[in-house]
Order: structure tokens, then C-alpha cells, then sequence
């Protein structure tokens, strides 16, 4: 019904030039972060749409950026997500998601599919690569992302390719401080489900706990180390063989909740005391692991600072430093202390 | 090294001409099931790629499709995007997701987005509308969908459009359903949180609760319904206005799972004792109502079956019945019954 909002009646509305009004609305650098925001306040008050498809010609830009992901339905990718949308809505920018499934194979194709939806970036946290082969293929596709001006970014799980920038937490640091927390409460046999070693957060979380346990002079003992993927069914499995050693585990840091929580379950089914018995941490502060009659001590991985980090990352590159100055940030994460590794609660 | 496996390669391995290798490639509807299976398999087997831009150049066809939930860290629609991506990839789609986070502008942009990226489908799931006026202007961008040659299918949560397709639960029986066997646990005093009511499947669950109660001579009461968004924080704060009436209710019938959490961890906190002296039933079948000490009877909505009679609705929109001859698909769903409205859990 009504006349449709011009950038002319914002110029007009805020007495500056129809040329800084399109500036604003495009994140050009040359313009203030003040009036950018005055602009965008002002047109979202006007009901103002941009013409997104004149837009993209205009300025060669398609304003959507993809995401991949192993997985939607886990809380921490989730929030990594929104944590990207947030900050690159707020920039214009539309995100699209794609999932691996952990398949190489997938994940080549979800790039291929970004490309040629024409994204103007790809954000993306590896799959769990099982070959050295398929990995060298989908590292081609990324590398001709980049010589096509399309920058790629890894969030949490990273590989080193040249050119391509990363957001992190501090794996290593926050591994060794749950190892240690264990200690203080007394375990010394701790055993430990790993990740995927091809996948560098996983090593790391590793060597954080092999590194505490020599800290503080406890032996490291091969046997106490199991691989799990983090679902429930592996956990249980795991903890199933590591209680028929001759000398059990007394505590558990897993890289993942999933696989804590059915080390937790499989362990009350065999009568053990938790924390009692034994204390467990988890990793990625799922939001399950609080809603538990025994809340689960775990790590907070900070997705959603993750993704707005991400984003911003993106938004430096495309903006200013250029595609392929790559940039390395990592985050710092917090180790939540819980019921299932608090002996002493009351000291908490 | 190896050279790239083509059509004609794979003519000569079965036997038939390139032609028909191409047309079973393209799920052609000329080419019988059986053919069409074995090329996908010998495909496979001789590690054939096809060229996804030759093939989109030449069938006018992009093999994207789609897909938008209001949210993806609810594990019922991550569900129901694994259904649609298991029945599509054997098609060789690709899906690309979006979110809206139930903001009516962000559904519409979501649409312009997917147009833009010149997908064949667009499944989705509408979000949560709060007006009318923004809602007419997301059923017109639906509608150029369709105009464009574009199916579009909703899932689960539908609104009314000509020629528009959609698959549901019967969620008006299955609340019945619920809200009968609260009866026969002894309850009569039944809450409900109910969702949105201009969104179809909210309206069939309040439905189906109000017609068991009257069917069964309890007296519909007002003031046992509250409309909550399935959070945990709505379901606890609705809750507790409940038990503040003069006759407060024995029993629940969320429509959501989250909700539902809300209002056991408040009841409990508040000294009742569930299911003797308050029974909850759920909604959606949430991986953790299934993790909790006390496990939450709910609402199976069979996403994965879901999923994947989305994709088969649009899959034969395109390839047979066409575009705009709507189908509407209603799946069963199942009724949990678990602890937390089970009094007598032996005659379960």
C-alpha cells in the first residue's frame, strides 16, 4: 500500500548525501561506525528493504556467507552458528548451512555446493578425517576457494592450510586444568576417552591431560586411554572395558559429553558412586550435562563468542586485511565444576 | 593420477547405451527404478563424479534444495533435516539450511536467500508468526516460489497456500491420546501449555486435549492453559502461576518437551512428587526426556520419517505430478508412555 522506503527519504531523514546513505547500508570502510549505525537504525525505523539482488550486482557480492558443520544437532555447533548469524546479520549478511555428516566426501560437495551458490565466504569446522587421501581433495577445493577471493575460515576444528584463518579455544590449557582438578580431588588412576588424533583440538585435549598427569607425577598408562567418537553408546562401551582392567580407572576425562554421559550411566548401572566412587568430566558444556540429577562437570567451549569471533574474522578479511592474511585466534574456555568430579562440594 | 571415470565408462561396464546411463543419472522418470538403481551403483563402485555445473547448465537444475526450521539445535527438526538429506542424497541433492529463529523477517529473507541461490525446493517450516501483515508478505514470496517453478513443501508446522504441499503428525489424536491416559492415571484437573495458536499443529494439540476431556465428563477449564514457548524458563514460570490457583492442577500436557522440563524441575523444587502426586507428559521426544532420572512420558513425532516423506512429496513434484499439485501427507506418531506420568509403572 504504502510507498516503498528509498536510501533518497534516508538521506532526506538524516540531512546527509544518498551516496553515504548506500555507503553505510554496504559496510563501506569509509564510513563511521557512528553513521553506519545511525543509517541502519534509521532505515530498519523506516522499514527500509534493500534490493539484495541489485546490491549483489552492484557490488559483486552475493551477501551470503555458508557454514559447515559435522553436525547440526549438537548444542555447540548450534551456538557457534548463531553466534556467526548475530554478527553477520547485523552486516547484511544471510548464512546458509550445510552438514558433513563427518563424511570427506560430503564435505567436498558442501563446498562445491557453496561455490557455486556463489557464498561470499565459507565458515567451516572440519569432519572427522579418516583419510590422508580424501583429505589432500577437499584441501584443493579450499584452496581453490581462496584463489577465487572466496576466504575460508575454520572455527574449533582447524587443519593448517595456508591462507586460511581460525578460531580456537585453548584445548591444551583447559585439558590440563580438568586433569589437575581430578587430581585435587584425589583420583590418580584417570583415564581418558580421546578424539579423532587426525583432528589437532582433539590432540591437543590429549596431550593437555598426558601433560598434567606428568606434572604431577602420575605415570602415564596407555591403557587407561581409549578412542571413542562422543555418542552415548560409545562412552559406555569404553568405560565397560576399561572397569575389567586389573586395576581400574578412578575418574574420567572425556573429550566429549556424549561419551561421558554414557560412562556415567554404564557406570551407576554397575553400582559405582559418582563422584564418590569416581569423578568424571565431560567436554563441550552440552546443555543436558546441567539438566542431570547429577549435573556434570564439564568444559564450556564458548561457542557463541566462537562464532561472533568467527564472523568478525570474515568480515576483517573481505573488508580490509585481504582474503588471504590468514589470522589465528584463540579463545579462552572455562572449565565448569560439578557434582560428578566434587567430592567436597562445600569447598567448591 | 587415474583418469576420470565417465558416462561412457560406465555405458561400457553395463552394457547400455551413454544415453541411458545420463538419463538414469538424472532420475529421468523415462528410465525404469531397477536400471536406475544398478547405474548408481556401478557409479559408485567406479568412483564416477558427475560435473554438477555441465549437469545444472543442461537441466536447468541447480540439485540444491532448501531447507528452513525455525531453529536447528531442537533435535526434532536436526531430525527431520536427516530424513530429507538420506532421501535426497541418493537423488543427488544437496541440502542447504537455514534458520529463522522464528522471526517472520528473517523467514522471508531466508526464501529470497534460497531464490537467490537458485535451489529446485524449498522444504520448510514456518515460524512462529506474530502478526498477520508480515505473514501475508512471506505467503507472497512463497507464492513467486511457485510461479518461479519452485515446489514448496511444508513440514510440520503448515500454513494453508494453494499449492503448497505438506507433511504432518496427527497431532490432534495423539494429544487426545495424551490427555486420555492422564485420565486413566486418576488426573483430573489437566493443565496445558499451549503454542502458538495461529500455527496449525498448536491449535490441533489444544484441540485434541479439550475434546478428551470432554468426551471423558471433565469440564474444559481456562484457567489450567497457558501459552508458553517450549523453554525451560517459560514452562517453570507457567507452572508456577498454575500452582498458585485456588484448585491447582494434578497433571500436564505440554505442548512442547522443553516446557515440560521447565515444569518438573519447578515441581519438584516446590517438594511434589512426580507421578504420584503431579503426572507431565511431553511433546517432541527430545533425546533428553529420555536421560533424565525420572524418564518424561512424550510425544514421538517420527521426524526422520517425516524427513523423508518431505523429500519424496518433492521429488515427485518435480519429476511426475508437478509443481503446483499439492499433496498432504499425515504420519502416525507415537505416544511414550515413561515415568513421569506412569503411577502404576508395573502395568505399564
Amino acid at each position: 500500500m504504502t510507498r516503498r522506503t528509498t536510501i533518497y527519504d534516508i538521506a532526506k531523514e538524516l540531512d546527509i548525501t544518498a551516496a553515504s546513505v548506500s555507503r553505510a547500508l554496504n559496510n563501506n570502510p569509509k564510513i563511521s561506525e557512528a553513521t553506519r549505525k545511525l543509517v541502519m537504525e534509521t532505515a530498519a525505523k523506516m522499514n527500509y528493504k534493500q534490493n539484495k539482488l541489485a546490491l549483489a550486482l552492484r557490488s559483486g557480492k552475493s551477501f551470503n556467507v555458508g557454514v559447515i558443520v559435522p553436525r547440526i544437532d549438537s548444542n555447540f555447533f548450534a551456538s557457534v552458528i548463531r553466534g556467526i548469524e548475530e554478527e553477520l546479520y547485523a552486516h547484511q549478511y544471510h548464512v546458509i548451512i550445510c552438514q558433513t555428516h563427518e563424511d570427506d566426501k560430503r564435505e567436498y560437495e558442501n563446498i562445491s555446493t557453496l561455490l557455486n551458490a556463489q557464498v561470499d565466504g565459507i565458515l567451516m569446522s572440519v569432519s572427522n578425517i579418516s583419510s590422508e587421501n580424501t583429505s589432500s581433495e577437499n584441501d584443493k577445493i579450499i584452496k581453490r576457494a581462496l584463489d577465487k577471493n572466496v576466504p575460508v575460515i575454520f572455527f574449533d576444528r582447524k587443519k593448517n592450510i595456508p591462507g586460511v584463518s581460525s578460531v580456537t579455544i585453548n584445548d591444551f590449557d583447559v585439558s590440563y586444568l580438568a586433569t589437575k582438578h581430578l587430581i585435587q580431588q584425589g583420583c590418580s588412576r584417570i583415564a581418558h576417552f580421546k578424539g579423532n588424533q587426525n583432528i589437532e583440538i582433539f590432540k591437543h585435549r590429549f596431550n593437555g591431560y598426558k601433560q598434567a598427569l606428568t606434572d604431577n607425577g602420575i605415570e602415564f598408562n596407555e591403557s587407561y586411554v581409549i578412542q571413542t567418537k562422543s555418542t552415548v553408546a560409545e562412552g559406555a562401551d569404553a568405560i565397560k572395558t576399561l572397569m575389567k582392567l586389573p586395576q581400574p580407572p578412578d575418574s574420567l576425562f572425556s573429550s566429549g559429553d556424549f561419551a561421558a554421559l554414557g560412562a556415567i550411566q554404564q557406570l551407576k548401572s554397575m553400582g559405582m558412586r559418582i563422584p564418590e566412587d569416581f569423578c568424571v568430566i565431560g567436554f563441550g558444556n552440552e546443555p543436558f550435562t546441567d539438566f542431570l540429577e547429577l549435573p556434570m562437570s564439564t568444559i564450556d567451549q564458548v561457542p557463541l563468542e566462537m562464532g561472533k569471533m568467527t564472523a568478525k574474522v570474515f568480515l576483517d578479511q573481505i573488508n580490509n586485511t585481504g582474503i588471504k592474511n590468514a589470522n589465528h585466534v584463540v579463545l579462552t574456555s572455562e572449565l565448569n565444576i560439578r557434582k560428578s568430579s566434587s567430592r567436597n562440594i562445600k569447598s567448591k
